[in-house]
């Protein structure tokens, strides 16, 4: 399966659909999940048109995992969770919903089940929110 | 938490516990999860004594992420699976049981589901076989 140029991280990363983007830089946008398996559920994705890790540069691919550790230090600082999952997932036996590479950082509590598939969008004003918090932490880093 | 040295990947990087070792060099080891959640269920870790990714080096972790691409384009041609899950867990409240950085590779098969806390120890010789399975891909690549 070739790249798909309509997924919607494409169109993310176009602008053609809205995102409560918490970082940007040359190689790599991060961003609020819209339907987050926790709050502060957040996505670092690569500029690259790569589906999944193995199609990825490795030179993109090292940026994309420095950027990972970056926003998943702002999310702890943030949420104060207890404890950080990082997920990255290949092909729609694996879960993967979206073909475009993306590194999930999902706070984890504990009582708190994780649901692997949201399917509900959260309300934009919570995800503003919690963008707003993890730039704050960045911030401060 | 500091970093304990006494936890089992620590003792495997010392040769003090046995793996089936499918790769090594200078800065990681990737090895078979002794308690595989699925078959060719491997694992990435550094040298670098580092707990979790808020502490590891970004040099180190660079390299790690590389090396998880590498062997996850390996276990991935060794068993054909329907997709790839790449997991990272922080902290025991997010599921982590080793306190030393390590990356999951595991395969997913349809109809398959996968145990998140496996707690039986899989049978060594199928691990041995699996082992050299990923390593004979590896050599092709």
């Amino acid at each position: 399966m070739s790249y798909d140029e309509n997924n919607v991280f494409a169109q993310i990363l176009r602008g053609e659909l809205p995102a409560h983007i918490v970082a940007e830089d040359d190689l790599s946008v991060a961003f609020m999940d819209a339907m987050p398996q926790s709050p502060g559920h957040t996505l670092v994705i690569p500029k690259e048109q790569a589906k999944d890790i193995f199609s990825i540069s490795q030179v993109v691919l090292q940026h994309v995992i420095l950027q990972t550790q970056r926003v998943a230090r702002a999310v702890d600082q943030a949420f104060n969770p207890a404890g950080v999952m990082i997920v990255q997932l290949n092909r729609v036996g694996a879960g993967q919903s979206v073909f475009h590479l993306h590194f999930h950082i999902i706070p984890r509590w504990k009582g708190l089940d994780m649901k692997f598939h949201a399917r509900t969008f959260e309300d934009t004003n919570v995800l503003a929110k919690h963008a707003k918090c993890i730039k704050g932490a960045l911030d401060k880093n």
